[in-house]
């Protein structure tokens, strides 16, 4: 059979790499053979060529448009995914803060509500900094967000406070950000590796956003920072050497990637193709508030589906901290799990097992899935509770 | 216009990233939207879902296969191209040296040949190690390569001797390798970034070569490490620590990321993809044999023809250590270059300007290249001398 660049659309809730717009796909399957009808792909020209640029610039300003980035914050874009981003960050702000405190390190305070932070809050430790923790969810297995009046008080001489916004594995989501608990100077960063552009954010409060492209927006491959611009400031090398700072490879110095408009080195220019087509189609369709909307709407009728059949799935996660995301459950009956996703496979629905590490199923309804395919599931995740109880 | 996955062939000379086979790119076009006939692309699944494993473990074969890569080596994937390559080498392999000799950090020797050895000598000294140069032809604007006699012996205590065996900017590259030069356990690295599975090279004889893949072989965005086995013996961070050595990012760790098959972070797997069948086609079409044996030809015909003109043409690079890859002339006449780029152009010749370090033209005749797109080249630069001589 003749393959075509034309796809049936999958019903799939893969947790990341994971679902983009069929039409997106397709007009990239374009581009990566002829971009601009001069029989050349975008993946073959110098990341330093006028197109190419365009390409960076556009992503750029779709990005600061859907999230209304304010003129004190610039965007860039590095390769190494998310754990990349748990090194870099500590490496760049840890810097920034000794230049601008005479070069006293900082301390670095973690919130760890899921695995992603504590990988976080690992590295920044493994790479010689002083983490304070400031909540740990570990012993209730990642199921709640406690209210920041619980958090252990942030000690004096912290650069920042680390949060996962949207913990991928374990389905939990922040719904506020801290305000009278952060103490004045104290830098908010958040990984939204798995919900950026899923909902509203108010950008200026933050002092760094970082999300790897591959869940909610993108291929694998390129990552999102969003930072405030006065944490680019950072003393010469050896400066931050006489300090006792440890300096990032040169590709994740964030002044040196900044300088260069995020071409200091190559930059996957293909990969950055998708997310501004993925960012084009998100502002065409109306913006955050129409996809916040839509993902609100699929979050909802799929947990109330499931707090429907309360004896016979389980939702681990306290109601306030759930994943508008993630969607994590289980069955009491645990031997039924593995019909549960034969049957579900059956009616065309795929990627519902949950991470290796928790067991059970995760439906990941990000951007890309439909409210009808979440329809599906629903009809689907009720059909099985009647069928099975 | 209705747009469509075929191109014309273009007659492409950039020098990276650069022109790919568009055979590879139409296939690659359609795994993107639909890669195994289920309606979900190479780029939308898991990076630990069998299919996708299936794209590391066949690359790996497949680069295995064309560059004879013995039992004692180790093939692994990392994000980050040749920057973070200049780097991760630094930072693995004199933890591997410390680990073996009790903790003694070591010396790195670098070759600088041009500008890519000159920015990987500079970053292992900004990451605080103590580098040797033992050969600069800076002075010369890298136009040789002297012979390994010639070269200052490396001292005692280095961990490996670094060389760029094609640089992409000035145009030289490698036609031998150190054998007397090189003292008992100091290892052989290469940067292969701009020739990797251009030619035939003994593997056995390097400790490390690191390729970025966005020249001969792929797009931005991974890169190529093929190791010996041996240099992978880490000890533990807090002992390396306690040495002095700085640690790179986790997910730079080399241990870690062989360990867990390039998967620890999230490989980007649709670019792997690409990489699979490239190495899939150059297999087919004969392996490194026939593609060396076109690649000579290639370079010496448009070598030939510049210098057939020596009135007209300049070859800067000495003959002995001209790149097979970046062929790299000015006119004696620079105020006819633009128009020699100009009429080029209206035939259909692209990609032509030098860097803008060093000027002039450049031609990148990579793998994907055809011999009869460099005659097309070869016959407008006897037509283009013949014109105005
Ligand atoms: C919230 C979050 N942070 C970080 C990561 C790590 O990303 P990567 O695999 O690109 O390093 C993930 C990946 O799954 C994630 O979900
Ligand atoms: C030989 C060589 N090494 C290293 C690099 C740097 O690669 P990257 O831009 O991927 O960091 C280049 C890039 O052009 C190169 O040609």
């Amino acid at each position: 059979m003749e393959r075509t660049i034309d796809r049936e659309q999958p019903h799939y809730f893969g947790a990341g790499p994971a679902l983009l717009p069929a039409d997106v796909l397709k007009e990239a399957a374009l581009d990566l053979v002829n971009y601009s009808g001069d029989n050349l792909g975008i993946g073959e020209i110098s990341h330093r060529d006028k197109r190419a640029v365009k390409v960076i610039d556009d992503t750029k300003a779709n990005l600061s448009k859907l999230l209304d980035i304010p003129e004190t914050h610039e965007v860039f874009f590095m390769q190494g995914g998310g754990t990349t981003g748990f090194s870099s960050i500590a490496y760049n702000l840890a810097a920034n803060y000794a230049t601008k405190n005479n070069g006293e390190t900082p301390k670095l305070a973690y919130a760890v509500t899921g695995g992603w932070s504590q990988k976080a809050n690992e590295e920044a430790k493994r790479l010689g900094f002083q983490t304070q923790v400031v909540v740990n969810t570990k012993d209730i297995k990642y199921t709640d967000i406690p209210p920041y009046s619980e958090w252990t008080p942030i000690e004096k001489g912290t650069a920042y406070l680390y949060v996962a916004d949207n913990e991928t594995v374990h389905g939990n989501e922040f719904k506020d950000i801290p305000t009278d608990y952060l103490p004045e100077g104290v830098e908010l960063v958040a990984d939204m590796s798995s919900n950026i552009l899923s909902k509203k954010i108010d950008v200026s409060k933050y002092g760094l956003i970082m999300a790897g492209a591959q869940k909610n927006i993108g291929l694998a491959g390129l990552t999102i920072y969003i930072i405030k611009k006065s944490l680019l400031e950072q003393a010469s090398d050896d400066q931050l050497v006489s300090w006792g700072i440890a300096l990032p490879p040169i590709a994740f110095h964030y002044p040196t990637v900044v300088k260069n408009n995020s071409t200091y080195n190559t930059i996957p220019i293909f990969t950055c193709q998708i997310l501004k087509l993925v960012t084009e189609k998100l502002i065409k369709e109306g913006g955050i508030e129409e996809i916040q909307k839509t993902n609100e709407k699929k979050a909802e009728i799929l947990y109330g589906a499931l707090e429907k059949y309360p004896n016979f799935y389980k939702l681990a996660v306290k109601e306030k901290a759930r994943s508008n995301m993630n969607v994590v459950f289980t069955l009491h009956n645990a031997e039924l799990e593995p019909e549960f996703i034969k049957q579900a496979e059956a009616q065309q629905l795929f990627g519902l097992k949950g991470h290796r590490s928790v067991g059970g199923m995760r439906a990941s309804i990000y951007n890309a899935v439909t409210l009808e395919t979440t329809e599906k599931l629903v009809d689907f995740v009720k059909q099985f509770a009647e069928n099975n109880s």
